[in-house]
């Protein structure tokens, strides 16, 4: 196994090779963090269980890690806390080690990524496009593969957005679930710690062991339960305007969903954008003002402030309480309208963002194109809700992203549901000892198979009787449509968990392969096949039209 | 029994006999209340069971009555409901007649009841005091015999400083637990309809049948417990300045309950007044200009304005929301501290208010002399409690009363505890059959008794061996202090809720009777003698001390 310090050092070279600079505001000494990895290696090395070990860290810089100044992307506020926030001691007590502090819309003030005198951050896979944000530089730390996780925060999208841009994976848990001490408030009441990673797995674990009270099982919360999942999803009308094929994909996403089982159920999507556009028309604004209006008021004109941030911040100190009091209100009505519509739904599907701007368009128009990125992801925390944003394909030569958002502390549900798109399941064709009845179905059915159709091969293969332990047949393409002397193999298709196949390929015996597989409709699945040598000097038995008749066959007196 | 025409009849001819006329908004026509009675009067005949069937109510102006304007106080803002509030709805149902709508401070803005064009309320007891507010006219409607029970409500102590000025019961139930449609908002977060009423059971009963959801009994939300309860009572010193003779009515309060046998605990109460403080200084009164700032705006310069009341929520427009946010954050801190110094005490006893101003005094400090009113009731609602205010006891001619306030949905609990204020358990002397160990010492178990102390009486009583069964002694007074050849006689002092003497006073056969009996110490206290006829004849035991060495005696060989 590598070790906590080549990781760090693989790392470092990393960030050499890539050249973003404006990721970081507070990048490490590499001999610091060495340091703190060879003391973890040598922890693992006593016999210490470190879950974490060898996993390298990138904290948003609004939150506190004790040595590096906390800026919230303006140098003026800078301040060095004493302490780790509670989010990064229990990462670091579990073996995490902290590269540095990233960049971010200033004071978590936006969703575009470019809102910061340390620079706009570029899209880790096309610099002219936003990263996102506000945490731009964790996510594109995680997405330029040089952080394996990094922590963000959420508080109307800024833990979505990014993730959704750069391909990777973003989880915003619940209000609550992981402290925010330590952490400079956006809007104190809605403010959540999110995790950035390029796997479910690996931002649930950081969930897991960041979630309060510490050592908790998250599953205590809301029970696992193994699906069928009902998933409630707008219709496309109503999503408004989306990125050119972003349409597309998303029905694709929820087709993906229901192939894998899920029950897609309508929904209203009315109360969630009416919500979403209340954050930048109505009150809400003004807790901004509570958190840093003091400052910005103080500092009117540094340089170290974004004047878009500090122009949105001040503007709330005019906001009146009963205008708030109103707006609570009405937001109230409207949660009690969403969560009807969700009714006994496991998650909402989304588009994490309706489009992806450049970063030209966002200087074009700083307030308008920022203002349309929230469309989908604004109205989750105002409904006490949870999310996990994932990469569901590319369009355009970008990543496209949809969300799976869910009740309060269903964060393992949305994790599982959001796993059957990062992992869709996979289809095999089984045409011999796998088949229903025979002796190794078993196999497919402990890794969660089922059976999805019988059919046939296309006219191109042959199959042979070989000799192997429980008997087997081979199949082996000859040709197109039975040019090359072949015919129709009886098959079952099945599908499996995406782990589930992978599983199954690793105890693969010889002489037996997975490959290409052509069915009688002429659509191509993986399935069974065998090398060639195996089929040298075996019996020729493709006129049975299949292993079932043949085994029939030889059973009959 | 009275049927609820005469029950209405009485309640106009009381009407007309105490000449208040500022009680009232829209009092009904009578013929119209005795059309409602008449028609209660016959369901009770026809055999259905009304549990409100004679039961007469008044409304207080903010709450919807079908039929009568809704005015909440301001003769411009007056529209008129097409139906009732559900409060009322379910008071109807149960059999209830409305007289009419009550005067309020306007817009229930207000503790004092003089804020109102509808004239100041006049105390019930005290016409130049004043009633109290918000629900100025409800209480005194109750307090002066004319309405069984009457609705408030209750922001900030409109539901209990009213009770306490005028010497009944105002009970605050939990916000939510009574439907708030159609009651005019005053700060519709914090908004709570209230119970107005002689005792305690009529507002137990009148919350029950109004709480949401309707049927459920409320003994579901929180389990009743028999005590002993623990009561949270603050050092004398944090109370501020009271009115005199206040701080030792209110001690003797604290001991009526710890005589009742209840566990007195220390409280800070810091963080109740300075959230209480919060009310007038910080930025929640925004959620009155929220509910009619505009109304008052378009209105600027009507006489139907109480100019205090107008200029209160006029300026409440322009505090801005972020201090708003940053008072809510506030108050989050001091509710945590508050509940957190509560710790598992089943409520916390405090006076109601701090003083009982004049008319007078309001009209000279209307602002200043309000705002002092609020300092124990204020908090209340912020921190989501409930509360139950009762009386206790007259100070210098006037009312004194006190709160008892706990968590959410402890209601019952209050209410039980209340009533050891209310009605405090009373103390019987035995010195025959009830003693310890003897035949019907289980009938004084049986109410809830427990035995207080074992004495003697004075040297004034004879005993007298009975002819009863079981056999029993009499005793009988013959004059102070052994004049008339008595003797001390073995005595048991046991202590009884109120109702269990009454029942057992009930119950008594011949030719027993309750009296009040001399203790050694000069003290008396009611005890058990008997009739004059009964002891002729009989044969005198005074010599053997009691009831127990005679028997001992009698065993002997």
């Amino acid at each position: 196994m590598i070790t906590g310090v080549e990781r760090v050092r693989a790392a470092y070279a990393r960030i050499a090779q890539v050249d973003r600079p404006e990721v970081w505001i507070g990048l490490r000494a590499q001999a610091d963090a060495e340091s703190d990895a060879a003391a973890v290696d040598a922890k693992v090395a006593a016999g210490d269980r470190l879950p974490l070990a060898g996993t390298v860290l990138a904290v948003k810089g609004n939150i506190d890690v004790a040595g590096l100044p906390t800026t919230a992307g303006c140098p003026a506020y800078a301040y060095e806390p004493d302490t780790d926030a509670p989010a990064v001691a229990r990462l670091k007590a579990a073996g995490a080690v902290v590269l540095g502090t990233t960049n971010l819309d200033q004071f978590a003030t936006g969703l575009v990524g470019t809102r910061s005198p340390y620079g706009a951050v570029r899209n880790a896979l096309s610099p002219e496009h936003v990263s996102g944000g506000s945490s731009s530089g964790s996510a594109v730390a995680v997405a330029l593969g040089i952080a394996d996780i990094a922590l963000g925060t959420d508080t109307a999208g800024s833990g979505r957005i990014p993730a959704a841009f750069n391909g990777i994976v973003g989880l915003k848990p619940t209000f609550g679930l992981i402290p925010t001490e330590g952490v400079v408030p956006a809007c104190a009441s809605l403010d959540c710690v999110t995790v950035f990673a390029r796997t479910l797995p690996e931002a649930e674990q950081a969930l897991s062991l960041m979630a309060a009270p510490p050592g908790r099982a998250l599953s205590a919360r809301a029970p696992r339960r193994p699906g069928p999942w009902r998933i409630a999803v707008p219709e496309l009308g109503q999503l408004g305007r989306l990125d050119t094929g972003w349409t597309e994909a998303f029905e694709a996403a929820a087709q993906r969903l229901a192939d894998a089982g899920a029950e897609l159920l309508p929904v209203d999507l009315a109360p969630f954008t009416e919500a979403a556009a209340m954050l930048y028309e109505g009150a809400f604004v003004a807790e901004r003002y509570t958190a840093v209006g003091a400052f910005i008021d103080a500092h009117k004109d540094s340089p170290d402030l974004d004047p878009t941030v500090a122009g949105i911040i001040s503007r709330a100190k005019d906001i009146p309480a009963h205008q708030l009091y109103a707006d609570q209100q009405k937001l109230a009505a409207l949660r009690t309208r969403a969560l009807a519509t969700l009714g006994d739904a496991d998650a909402l599907l989304l588009p994490t963002s309706p489009s992806h701007p450049t970063i030209a368009e966002v200087a074009a128009d700083p307030l308008g194109v920022n203002a349309r990125l929230g469309r989908f992801t604004n109205s989750t925390n105002l409904f006490d809700l949870a999310a996990v944003a994932v990469p569901a394909g590319d369009v355009n030569g970008l990543p496209f992203g949809v969300m799976l958002i869910g009740a309060a502390f269903t964060e393992e549900r949305l994790v599982s549901i959001a796993g059957l798109l990062t992992n869709p399941p996979l289809r095999l064709a089984v045409i011999g000892a796998h088949l229903s009845e025979q002796p190794l179905n078993g196999q497919l059915l402990a890794v969660g198979g089922r059976l999805v159709r019988t059919t046939t091969t296309s006219q191109a293969y042959r199959l042979y009787a070989l000799d192997t332990l429980p008997p087997k047949p081979g199949l082996v393409r000859v040709g197109k449509s039975g040019g090359g002397g072949g015919g129709a193999i009886e098959a079952e298709v099945w599908q499996l968990p995406a782990e589930g196949l992978g599983k199954f390929l690793a105890e693969l015996p010889r002489p037996m392969v997975l490959g290409s597989v052509e069915l009688a409709d002429g659509s191509f699945v993986t399935g069974f096949l065998c090398e060639a040598e195996a089929v040298e000097g075996a019996r020729e038995i493709t006129s049975y039209g299949g292993w079932r008749a043949y085994l029939a066959a030889l059973s009959r007196p």
